[in-house]
């Protein structure tokens, strides 16, 4: 190793160190942290110079007495200048989230369209304009988005990008990093995952839980002392295709009864005596800031409306231009007819929050979370489905355990997950800096 | 902190540095250790005498030249002083294992006996007795046991050694460890984890494994890269509870169709026509060298016989003067009706390796196991079991994944919690030496 090679090596681990402390700790002296790190006063200076040239740091202005020493200028890391963009390909929408570097949400862009009746070929060309829509947007606001996680509804091969099975998108080896061209690096990753990562740093704050995503499909993500846990090769947490009943109905995945048969969303709007969840425009929907993009060539968009749903919690971070979290306009209406005590309705949450608890059930006999929250569409759903999950687990696991995990409703619903994705970005930023600072 | 405390601190920490080589590396010489470690040659020197004057290293007398340096004489963990002793209370027999430092196992005694019809008090006096015997003969052959651990079937408060549930045993917050007088350190754990790390130990050498733990319960350890996954509150692997039909049979646990009920020791024998596991002195049976203890006062012991079973892989470190692994005389029975062709015992076993792929279907989307190794009963049954196991696993998982996780069969079959609960004992030492020097 040369000496310039030893050096950058030195000053990238530093970089890492300093930023790292500012993230963790909101705003700090340079003094403080020379006494956290260790460092020289004069490298820490340095390196926050340094910082803040990128745009990754900023002087909060504020001269205090310091603790430790003499009065100085705190800094913190910035929300002025770099972000990142989270996506998302769901099955019956698009999404595309931009968060700043201080993990404030500053665009929420979503589009409900039924990707079902789209090549992936259209769905990502759709997805690629809802982007650089909100690319162009983030411009406008100041920021410089400066990479992009994409998440997907289906099993990744995180090396190549390429989705191996999305079944409810009917979708099956495709290379989706070599189709989407974006101005800046884009990793593809499980939307469940995804998910729980988002409701770890923008959620309630937890850092042991499970996650269920719920959607067409119904995904999970377990969180471990702050750590996604993936399993052996990244397929961990598909809690759609555990088994609720061995005889159960078929399912795309090529198992029998698994939980997405009773508690996807179709299978729920299905027991509900409605239609499934192809998004429509249905009257009295507010309208939304989308982007003005054509089409889908294949599948054409049948309405860009969809509105906030009554019983969805509030998101966690509302410092925004944009709309909240988007469910599909099927649960809209399952919504309305649950507030309306329709029998059909509250049938059909009774029987999926069953299903969930047994589902879940395997799950803590499995792994042990400390608690369970329940995202996706079980966010606005959850004053009718949180009850039959728990009283299923406290049934099944109440014998055994003095502690039965608590049931939590997720704050952020469906936008978890391209939450997730952006802070993903974030996430790496904090850990690498030295890399955005060469560039 | 003193000199004197930082002194003894980083003596600590360089001894476990040397044994953690010498463990990893087999065998080495004191310069090649210093050049691993970093540490000055005469402090190596010093380290080894004292792990060599406490027993836990030897010279092995071979002296040859040195890749890097001079001729030296190399070391090795020695086998040849310090022991640990695996224990296991299991629901219809009791184990008692001694395994040396360099991970020889030395004498495996066992004893059948229905434990379900004796108080926690009496199994622990008859535990007790032949944990002593199995200490006395090690003491014969020249060996100190330093260390146990006790392997139950339930779930474990690992702080306290008090076991919260073993339904099959029918036990509820036994505090065990208070129970149980030896004269070394004992602790509790659950008989599955212990079954994992034995297999992690002692098998066949993967790192990455679910590990399935048949007996009367059905339990299970995960093992990632190396290391047991505990789940939040040291509870995760009970498989046995997965739910394999949510409106099955009734479970010990308080749920219903569990797993265990399909596919449990007692459901296995009763599918094929065999009276549950009580163990009995069937004729034709090996007479084996079990403790000369009494009988327990409220359950008297049915005969010391059994005998290696048929179908059984040998084990994996066999220099003991012992006999191999024990399964219950009624799967030994079981064993020998499958292998005349019995129908009964054939749909039984069919219908268990079904559940079990059921079971394992919902755990593989959950966790994502590299491989699936089957331990306890289902080693013996393998030939019978594995079979639809895998059938159920490829059938409801080989549509989503590129690869379906592999399904062996343990070479430690009964034994592999014994000896992952002694094999404990050691990894602790080799972590930690300076414990025991200081003793």
């Amino acid at each position: 190793m040369t000496q310039a090679v030893r050096h950058d090596a030195m000053r990238a681990r530093n970089l890492a160190l300093v930023l790292g402390e500012v993230s963790a700790r909101g705003s700090v002296t340079r003094a403080a942290l020379a006494e956290i790190t260790g460092l020289a006063k004069t490298t820490v200076s340095k390196l926050i110079a340094d910082l803040i040239e990128a745009g990754l740091v900023v002087e909060t202005g504020i001269v205090r007495a310091g603790e430790r020493g003499r009065p100085g200028m705190e800094v913190q890391v910035s929300g002025l200048s770099v972000a990142a963009i989270g996506l998302e390909i769901n099955v019956d929408y698009l999404a595309a989230h931009v968060v700043d570097l201080s993990r404030s949400v500053r665009l929420r862009r979503a589009r409900p369209v039924d990707n079902r009746l789209a090549s992936p070929g259209d769905v990502i060309a759709n997805l690629q304009h809802l982007a650089l829509s909100a690319v162009d947007e983030a411009v406008d606001i100041g920021l410089r988005v400066v990479g992009g996680v994409l998440a997907v509804p289906g099993t990744v091969d995180l090396t190549t990008g390429t989705v191996r099975r999305a079944p409810n998108l009917g979708w099956r080896d495709v290379p989706l990093l070599s189709l989407l061209r974006m101005p800046f690096p884009i990793r593809v990753d499980n939307e469940a995952n995804l998910a729980a990562l988002g409701e770890l740093w923008f959620g309630a704050g937890h850092r042991d839980f499970l996650h269920v995503s719920g959607e067409i499909g119904v995904g999970a993500g377990l969180v471990v002392r702050g750590e996604l846990f993936r399993g052996f090769r990244g397929f961990a947490g598909e809690l759609g295709h555990v088994v609720v009943s061995p005889g159960g109905p078929p399912c795309h995945c090529g198992g029998q009864g698994c939980l997405e048969r009773y508690a996807g969303q179709d299978a729920l709007l299905s027991a509900a005596g409605l239609a499934p969840s192809a998004p429509s425009s249905g009257p009295g929907q507010d309208a939304t800031r989308l982007p003005a993009s054509p089409p889908p060539p294949s599948g054409p968009e049948q309405g860009p409306g969809r509105r906030p749903d009554p019983g969805c919690p509030a998101p966690a971070v509302a410092d925004t231009p944009s709309t909240p979290g988007h469910p599909g306009t099927g649960i809209a209406e399952l919504l309305r007819r649950l507030e309306a005590s329709d029998s059909d309705a509250l049938a059909a949450c009774e029987r999926a929050g069953w299903a969930l608890g047994i589902a879940l059930t395997s799950a803590v006999n499995l792994v042990d979370p400390e608690r369970i929250v329940l995202g996706g569409i079980y966010a606005p759903l959850f004053p009718w489905i949180g009850g039959a999950v728990t009283e299923t687990l406290t049934a099944r696991l109440g014998e055994m355990r003095e502690v039965v995990p608590s049931v939590e409703v997720s704050r952020l619903g469906t936008e978890a997950a391209p939450l997730g994705a952006a802070g993903q970005v974030i996430h790496q930023i904090i850990a690498d800096p030295a890399g955005l600072l060469n560039a």
